[in-house]
Parts: structure tokens; sequence; C-alpha cells
């Protein structure tokens, strides 16, 4: 097991990422001196898998845990859901002392990590990615909420972790399709940050695929230690935090375009970061060799690459407009200079379909 | 109109306290240089006074102010009406740049503060206090949120505003009896705090409550003083900030036992300090001379003193214990040693019944 630090002063925190290390839960927890009185939240598939061994590792260290459990899906990350939880660690008694700890994906992460920030004023909150996309992005940095039918996210705050554990064998039990989705966001810290990730996963691409696993907990450590020092300088995204967006942009206009259903957020990214990279070929400020090679890298990672026709133009500038980040009308676009080169573009929503 | 700042480092921020204060509200806003699209949540009651005096001035200093309405009473102060609140946020497409401003007492404050560190992750806040309890207490410190069933201000955040603007002429159309409840918690300053200012209100309490203006601009002063030194040494009430829970652990559990209809908060507050201090008392901590004139200045100010026959012992204990301060079945009290020194005791449910 081993650890990175998110460095923020007061709150700063540990991320421990190892093979097997969901089993030392509960000896973290209790180095973090919280009360008896936890409440493990998941939802039903997660369950089934790792919720005995997440409660057997936590009462191994004296703590009499409560699970809480909601439905699988991203249509449960709402209001109703939220009040279901709040209800649950009233029931429990939950005391401003205990803690949660949110056992699965995104969706969990985001859901209990609001409720925990939120609940009695906040109480510490733990977070046990066990998907690639929460154990390399969502689990890590604070950013807790739910969503609101107008939008994804609308509702929900900022508020760290006491410590991240993301056990990397939890992947063995990913769905495929899941796991591909969250190669997305691995294969974005190379392009943003890193272009010797970059260049890892282009050469291991067959290895991280078979899930081999000294190589999986070096990925999963190399995109923590990334996200962790982007947190680490811009906690609440006032600037430069903002480079995670790179390819979100579009990513969450085709989300909300096709309600949620057709594409995994992973796979959504793909498509933004490849419509992103052309977007700043198209501007004159990145080498068609880099678009080339991320391109090339998402289609071999099994990821979509193209905005579909028909949402190409007018439905994709409709759904950007109403864009929660956009400031009168301008979103501010995450280009790319080169692999590891970023730069920041005020674009109007037209001027983003218009080079697709 | 005369500044107290509250000191918390890059979220320090002022208090303007006067007479009149109302229209400087949109020049204050505009200091804070945040964008045009604002939001102003209220109550039904408030805005029939108020409402349009804080729109024109928001108008005039070149803000598009949209009007929020919640019906009065602390039954509101749920899970629903934070929805609603978010609903015609979202509606009106307040953006991350905008602010939420929340002119009426500790409901309107309260519910607003939350929703306002909860869109969209958190935009700013400013709070426009019209009650005296508002004024001196619940507009100043960051503590935010709802109730749940079971229990109030169950659900919240620690959320700084961006100012606080208290125009004491608003208390004019204040009911006598919200006056009188008020002026509970200014004494409990005096008691907690300031011996200086329990003798100001034991010598011009006719004063007081005939709302001779600059008396009352000079004693919210005071309290916001007061209060801003305690939050800034504890945003977060770790420690020394329950020093402003003198009185009010009986309080909660007066006010619980009552189902909130009997009391208003400052009426509870008052035999909760009264108690407090008999506690005090008993314990050998506070002298019998000080006891008295806390007991007499709460009676003359037309405040009950006395926790009822029907709810002394086995009721009251019951309503302690689930307090959400409870830590481990022992509740940290709030013991006087003089009036303007306090000491925290930790006292179970059955010790604090004993000694009323």
């Amino acid at each position: 097991m081993e650890v990175v630090n998110v460095e923020l002063g007061a709150r700063r925190y540990p991320i421990y990422v190892g093979a097997g290390c969901l089993r030392e839960l509960g000896t973290k927890l209790a180095e973090t001196r919280c009360g008896a009185g936890v409440a493990v939240v998941t939802n039903s598939t997660v369950a089934d898998l790792y919720l005995d061994r997440a409660l057997a590792s936590l009462r191994d260290a004296a703590f009499e845990p409560i699970a809480i459990q909601i439905p699988d899906g991203e249509e449960h990350k709402n209001l109703a859901w939220l009040a279901f939880v709040y209800d649950k660690l009233i029931d429990a008694g939950v005391e401003r002392s205990g803690a949660v700890i949110a056992l699965g994906g995104g969706v969990v992460g985001d859901l209990a990590g609001f409720a925990a920030a939120t609940y009695l004023r906040g109480i510490p909150c733990v977070q046990v990615p066990t998907t690639l996309l929460a154990q390399v992005d969502s689990a890590i940095g604070g950013k807790t909420g739910i969503n609101h039918v107008a939008g994804k996210n609308l509702i929900g705050a900022f508020a760290q972790p006491r410590f991240v554990l993301a056990d990397v064998e939890t992947l063995r039990t990913l769905p495929r399709r899941e796991l591909i989705a969250g190669l997305a966001e691995v294969v974005k810290y190379g392009i943003i940050l890193d272009p010797g990730l970059f260049a890892l996963i282009e050469n291991q691409l067959s290895a991280v695929q078979h899930l081999e696993r000294d190589l999986l907990a070096r990925i999963v450590r190399m995109c923590c230690t990334l996200k962790a020092l982007v947190v680490g300088e811009d906690e609440t995204e006032s600037g430069y935090r903002a480079v995670l967006n790179f390819g979100h942009t579009i990513a969450h206009g085709l989300e909300s375009l096709t309600e949620y259903k057709q594409y995994l957020h992973g796979e959504a990214v793909a498509i933004g970061m490849v419509a992103a990279a052309r977007i700043s070929r198209r501007l004159g400020f990145c080498p068609d060799a880099d678009y080339q090679r991320i391109r090339k890298l998402l289609e071999r990672c099994g990821l979509p690459t193209e905005v579909p026709a028909d949402l190409r133009g007018e439905p994709l500038a409709l759904a950007l407009r109403s864009d929660k980040k956009a400031r009168g009308g301008l979103i501010n676009f995450v280009c790319l200079e080169a692999i590891g080169k970023t730069r920041f573009e005020r674009l109007t929503c037209d001027e983003i379909v218009k080079h697709l």
C-alpha cells in the first residue's frame, strides 16, 4: 500500500493505493480517532461484492458500523435519496464524532460525500472508491453533490474526505465497459499533465486491460498524484483546477443531450477530448501529430471518439449554453498546445461547435 | 453606519450596523464585485415590508435581482422549501458569480444561507437580518441549515456570508414578542462575555424597549463585536464557540418537548439561562448575587424564567438525551462562574435536570 498526500494545509489528507487494501479500512479509520458510530453508504451492486469485507474490517477495529444502501445508478444521485441517507444517519444516531464511508463509484462517493458534508453541518467522510473512474478522479478533491432535473451536480459542496482508500483489486469485478470508460480519465491526466503517463498507457495498454496488478496500482497512484497536485493548487476551482475539465465541456453537452443514457461519463469524455484536441489544432495551438496520438490511443482503448452526426451543430450548441460553468455566454475552454501542455481560451458555444 | 469585522483570514467579512442602512445594500454588494444575476430570498411577511426597498437598492446599483419568497415560519425551514429555492435559482439561471441575499429573520437566513452554500457547490451569500435575534446572532458566524422532522438544524453547513447588513430601523416593525425574545440573546452576550453590556441593559432597559435608535444600534454593534470575536476564534465550533450555547441546552430541550409551538427561541433561551445559572450556583461555581441579577433582568425584560413543572425531570432528561451535541451521553454544559465568566462542565442529562 502506498500513500499520496493531498496538500491542503489543515485539510491535508492521504490517498492509500494498493492491491487488497480494503482490509485496512478499519485500521486507517481508527488512526483518524473518530467515534465508533459510523455509516457505510454503498449501492446494491457493490454491497453484494464488498460490503461484508468493509464491515468486517471496521468491526475488527472496534467500530460499530451501519450500512446504508442506495440503488445503483446515476438517476438515484438526487435529493430524494439524499434525504433517505439523512434519515438513516439520524435513525442510527450517528454523531458528529462519527464518519460516513462512501464505498462505491462516483454516484455513491458524490452523494455520500455531500450527505457527510451537510449532516450535522458536516461530519468526517472517507472515500473508498471501487471503480477506476472514482479511484483516479471523483473520490479525490472534495467535489460532492447531487443532480437536479435541470442538470448534473447543480447542488453540492466542496468537502475534503479524511482519507481515500483505493483498492485496485476491486477493479477486477468492474464491468469491462466501465473499466474502459475509466481509462478515458487516466488518458486525460497524461494528455493534460504528464506525457510520460500517456506514453506508458500507449506502451502497456494490453497489460492495463488485463488488469496487471502492479501496473494498475502504479497508474492509479500516478493519476492520484497528479490530481492531488492540481487540487492542492486550487481547491475550489477558482482557476487552475479547471484544467481537469479538459474534454468535459463537450462531454457534459453530449451526456445532457442523450439524457445520460447513451454514454458512460468516460466515453463522453473520450469524445470530448478528441474534439477539444481537434479544436486546438484548428485554432493553431496543437500540432496534428499530438492530435493523432490522442485519437489513436483512445480508439485502441475501445472508446468512442466522434460526436455523432445528429448531435453536431445546433443541438450541441444549445446544450453548451446551459453549462453551469458558462459566464456571460463564454466558456473557459481547455485547449491543448501539446500532450502535457494546456491553455485556457474563452470561447463562445458557437465557436466550439463550429470547429468540431 | 458602523463596521464590525469578523476576522477569518481569507473568509474575513464586515458586518454593517446602522439605522436605515438597508438602502446601502446595492452599493455594498457592488463592492464585492459579484455578477448582476442575484436572488433575494425572503418570506411573505418581510416581503410586504422591505422587499421593494431591497430590490430598488439592488437595481440602483445595476443588479438584476429576482425575489424568492418562502412562507413565514420555522416549520418551513425544511428540505421541501430548500428544494423550492434551488428550483427558483436554477430557473432564473443564477450563476456562480451571482449571490443569494437573505432578507429576513433566522429561518430565512439559515435556509437561504444553506441554499447559497450548496447551489453550484456554493455561491456568495449576504445576510440582511431584520429581527433582533438574527441581527445579534443567527446572521453572523456562518451556521446555515434546515430542520429535519427528527430535530432542528440537523442538516446544514458552515458557510460564511460575504457581509452582513443589519438595519436597526427594521426592528420597528418587529412584533413586540419577537423583540423581547431577541433581547434574551442580547442579555446572553452580557452574561457570558461582557458585564458592561449586561449593566447597560439593566440601566437602559426602558430605552431599549422603546427602540431608542442610537442605543439600539450601539447594542447590536456590541453584540456583533462579541459574536465576531468568538467566531473568529473558533469558526466551526470545535471548542470555544460552544460558549454561545449558554442556556441553549435546556432551551433546545424545552423547544423540542413543546414541539416549537409554546416558546419563541429567545424565550426558551431565557429559561435555559436562568436554569444554567441556577445549576452553576448549585454546583458551587456561581455566586447567588449573580444568579439573582440574571433572573431579575430577564424577568424585567418580560421573558419567562422557569421550566414549567410538567416538563421538569424525566421529560426534559429524555429531550436532552437526543441533543445533537451530546457525545457518549455527556453534554458539554456551559456553566457560569460570574456574570462575564463561563466554564465548561461535562454533565449527564440526569445531572442537569436534577439541579433544576
